[in-house]
């Protein structure tokens, strides 16, 4: 396969410059230098010059980074090159003329060597033509154990978090030598580590083959450059997180652990800002997972305390499946960690002396700034405080019990409702004509079982009937078993409702649910709580009638789509009628009754308007009614019967 | 090919509640109800009850969606099926108890059909159980133009809109009726259209291969089903985007076209907020190019201001490469929104008036209130304020010039550098020797091309002394030209440095330009701008070694590593030993020479630290000198020569 990966480019050259363009066009404070393309740097139009200016870049391909991370408290300017390629030093150099005023500027470089050679070159330049510019090359890569001293450990996603501390230490106006110490430090306490999951496709190019399909790489880069290790096949993601951020605590110079390692108080244990960076092509839900895993292994394996957690896609690969943990920690002993764990996290600083505290809280305070840049997914912290190290459980709410917590509401009850005590005389002669009525319905349907698993098996997926059967079982039990208040309408139908949720999954049981919940819900607005059924045949009628209104709300069907309602809606016609003409409530029932079984009739060669009965034949459709209006009918039918008696 | 896809997870079956313990961990304001795996409720646990609590949720698989919108000012809680599965009417109805208090609750309900009765069904117990339930269904899909009575247009990434605004009102304190109303409003007017380039993979399976390499669909859902039209081959973006564009305005009721479509007053043009979303696999890249494009395309084919514009992964589909676009205005009169535009933005309005207004410049003021849901990038205004429709050219910014705006820089010069007038007695002695001396240096790099193109042929890519002698063929050019002001040591060897950058590119381009660069910064710090050159030789060799300390801080290599260095370093040694005893200019450079000569013969056999070299075999490199060094000597050589001439 040597098809050109399907992109949403217009073509590989023009990709870098227009992306950029609709980054600018999306964020009016981000403008294009001209010159493009050659000059491709996105510089904030509201930078104030009299304060440090921060630069940084390097190819494209890595987006967010670097001209998502343009705005204020971040980044005056970045530079990009074309995809995966430094930039030049001509472009370095327009975009420091373009930002740097008074307060000087800071290149921040990912330590790759085009990106050192153009950035430091540009720096050369600016200083001889008066600037003042400073260099910090980010390196933080922990899966080479002994780095070559030529090429040294690469710039990774790490490089995001000396950009944040160092554009908050430089919007709050800390002097040049100041800010570039500050990204010093940071850079010094990153470690970072990859994991990729697929190779990444460059702009107009096929994917390449390079992984085996059970094959992932640890220790990578961000350029699509094999990785250290391959692991074969790939392990669950909880134990490959946990492995990682082994590797990166053991990796990482000055990542101390503590004495006791069983001990887990945040006294002595290590505090750590983490971030989870997308390498571009895995889903938000795996990434999430992975966060989780991640947070549990520094607190479990590391026995830190995670201060910060950031999780997102923050300087990736193109499409590259995979991620990056970095661990960020300032190597402080443990009496010092206390005290900053005690000081006032709000208390002001003076700006001039601000970027000279070297104090993880004043980190930490810096990481929190806010930022316009956009890439940057916090404008606040992104934890407030530290977490409880034991704070799994803490992500859990008790679920709540029924009892509602609205003013005024009813106690709970089977389904909710409100039952009145068991009358003292036994049940009425209308509570007993009830509970037959309930009895025959559903034994009605589990006797039509085979019947209607016989017509859905034409033109469904065979189920309708041992569905609707196992609803009708759990209403007999539920009627045996005294779950059925037939001494209350609302009480009643709300536990039938109640059996049928239990039983029956699917659309109909849904939506027999949803029936007999509303007409439960009607029964309670027009009977009064007493200890004797007191519904009429127009209460019943019209709980009918409100049920069915809820299901076409839900369901949107009406008649003439082949389901249900063909039935049950002429069946609610008649009944009303019925009750109007001050009929009584077995005729009503016998109407109604009557109407179902000339409507299920009626879905005999109706076509299907949704659902699986779409695609089969007309001829098919015509020799079979629809199975849930037959059902319908037959259920009303077994009322009807069942009052009579 | 019937591998499972490589996936960030532990199993199929665990992935969704680990994600969003994930996500709980990550988000102290976020708990998951327990019950789980049965019911995956995410809440807001610092949501006041006294407002109204907004719920939506749907099936998993399309992150940030839905748990990602919890948060103050969005909503309340999120219910999270199974990956593309509704969630159960239990666990809706647990989300509803958990956060509904006296302000009641809104269920925003994606148009699906299992989604509309386990929502609905929840709502009917909830308003049973005494819970104050309102309902808004959000179907914006115009993919289907006649979409079918039962099942309607389906509901995509707009929903997220219909989130933000409504949660907003809710946040202010608007009551139940008004917020539902507002959400009815804003669902009514999304229109939204979906691109897809690839399947998405669930957990735990293999990619679909439903596509062919070249086959992109419009028209798609956010659960893998089939796009309405496919599309082979698949357009350029700008031209595929500008398609979606029109035809989503075509496809909404809501949408009108100002009647003069030349018109581009905004007056009486439309007005838009656009969200481009990820659906999950799309490199930020390219996400970027499209929405430049979309806003492009809403104003030059539909005329429209566009108000707002949100890019980002929103409502996802797993691992689906591709996008959708929305399209939300509400249908004003152009007079209603002139007076709309004019009106004072910040205007306070009450509270409980709030949500009543059916503004769009309050729906506007309602999508930029901040929130802390994670899922939602922005803090405040996405844009702020409308842009002028001929805004492309606003995102450029003027290249500057080499004139410094640092306070106290000098002006523009060759390589930036201040040159004094040339003197009116014509060249010194020294000057001319400075020029017999660059003439060699430089004609000895071009004399040399062939016999080092062929050391690099061995031991590289071959291109080494075509690339110096492009260097050296600039540098004779500039000198011809009148370039190199020889009466300044300075500004010629910034001048040289200059001719260098233009025509020297790669690593060793870079490096010659910084040694130069640093070079000339170290002269003028040690010369005085005078008509006469008056650099001493200890001024030339300080110069000399301040450009290779330069070379060595952005180039990391040293003596050993089978570089230039290895020649250019003991020379400088030489050079600064000789000055250091009082010796001439012609005895400084003639000991350079001899040490470069040794030096550059020393790298026959050194293994090589990085590059190329580092994969050619030993007995190759010790039958070979390091080509850059050769030509180091070379040069030097030839400054020797010509300096004793």
């Amino acid at each position: 396969m040597t098809h050109a990966k399907k992109q949403l480019i217009n073509s590989p050259e023009t990709v870098v410059v227009e992306a950029l363009e609709g980054l600018c066009l999306s964020h009016t404070h981000l403008q294009l230098l001209e010159g493009s393309p050659q000059i491709k740097v996105v510089i904030n139009k509201n930078h104030d010059k009299s304060k440090v200016a921060l630069i940084s870049g390097g190819g494209s391909g890595h987006e967010p980074a670097h001209a998502g991370y343009v705005g204020d408290g971040m980044l005056a300017a970045a530079v990009c090159g074309d995809v995966f390629a430094s930039p030049s030093t001509a472009a370095v150099l327009a975009a420091i003329r373009a930002v740097t005023g008074p307060g000087g500027c800071l290149l921040i470089v990912k330590n790759y060597t085009g990106d050192r050679l153009n950035f430091g070159l540009a720096a050369e330049q600016a200083l001889s033509e008066g600037y003042s510019v400073e260099v910090v090359v980010v390196g933080e890569d922990v899966a080479i154990d002994a780095p070559s001293r030529l090429t040294g450990r690469r710039g990774l996603a790490g490089t995001v978090l000396v950009h944040k501390a160092a554009g908050a230490a430089a919007a709050r106006g800390a002097p040049l030598c100041a800010v570039a110490a500050l990204a010093a430090r940071v850079s010094d306490h990153l470690a970072t580590l990859g994991v990729g999951l697929t190779p990444c496709t460059l702009p107009g190019k096929p994917t390449p083959e390079r992984l085996a399909p059970d094959e992932i790489e640890i220790g990578l880069g961000i350029h699509g450059e094999p990785g250290r290790a391959s692991v074969r096949p790939p392990p669950p993601a909880a134990e490959l997180v946990t492995r990682m951020v082994k590797q990166i605590a053991s990796g990482s110079p000055f990542f101390k652990l503590p004495s006791s390692s069983s001990s887990t108080s945040s006294a002595s244990a290590p505090r750590l800002a983490l971030l989870v960076n997308n390498l571009g092509g895995t889903p938000p839900l795996e990434l999430s997972l992975v966060a989780g895993a991640a947070l549990t292994a520094a607190r479990a394996d590391l026995g830190a305390v995670v201060d910060r957690v950031y999780v997102g896609p923050f300087m990736t690969s193109l499409d590259m499946a995979g991620m990056s943990l970095t661990l960020l920690s300032y190597d402080m002993d443990p009496e010092a960690a206390l005290q900053e764990a005690a000081a006032e996290p709000g208390s002001k600083e003076d700006a001039a002396s601000a970027s000279s505290s070297s104090s993880w809280a004043h980190l930490l305070q810096l990481l929190d700034d806010p930022t316009s840049a956009p890439g940057w997914p916090y404008r606040g912290p992104a934890l407030p405080g530290a977490f409880d190290p034991a704070s799994l459980a803490a992500v859990r709410a008790p679920l709540p019990a029924a009892a509602s917590a609205a003013a005024g509401a009813p106690g709970p009850g089977a389904g909710g409702e409100a039952v009145p005590p068991l009358p003292a005389g036994g049940l009425s002669a209308a509570a007993a004509a009830l509970g037959r009525a309930l009895r025959g319905a559903a034994g009605a349907v589990v006797a039509a079982e085979a019947e209607l698993d016989d017509m859905d098996a034409k033109v469904g997926d065979g189920d309708c009937g041992a569905t609707l059967a196992g609803g009708g079982r759990a209403v007999l039990a539920a009627l045996d078993g005294g779950a059925v208040p037939l001494h209350s309408a609302p009480a009643a139908a709300a536990a039938v409702a109640a059996a049928v949720r239990g039983a029956v999954g699917g659309s109909s049981g849904a939506l027999y649910d949803i029936l007999l919940t509303a007409a439960a819900r009607q029964l309670k607005s027009s009977t009064q709580p007493q200890q004797q059924l007191d519904a009429s045949p127009r209460d019943w009628a019209e709980a009918l009638s409100a049920g069915l209104a809820a299901v076409q709300k839900y369901g949107r069907a009406d008649v003439g789509c082949r389901t249900m309602l063909d039935a049950l809606l002429p069946a609610r016609d008649a009944a009303l009628a019925a009750v109007e003409r001050g009929e009584s409530g077995v005729a009503a029932a016998e109407a109604a009754a009557a109407a179902a079984e000339a409507g299920a009739e009626s879905t005999r060669g109706m076509a299907a308007a949704a659902g699986r009965a779409s695609y089969v034949p007309a001829e098919v459709l015509a020799s079979v009614p629809d199975p849930g209006a037959v059902a319908a009918a037959r259920w009303l039918r077994a009322v009807a019967t069942a009052l009579k008696a």
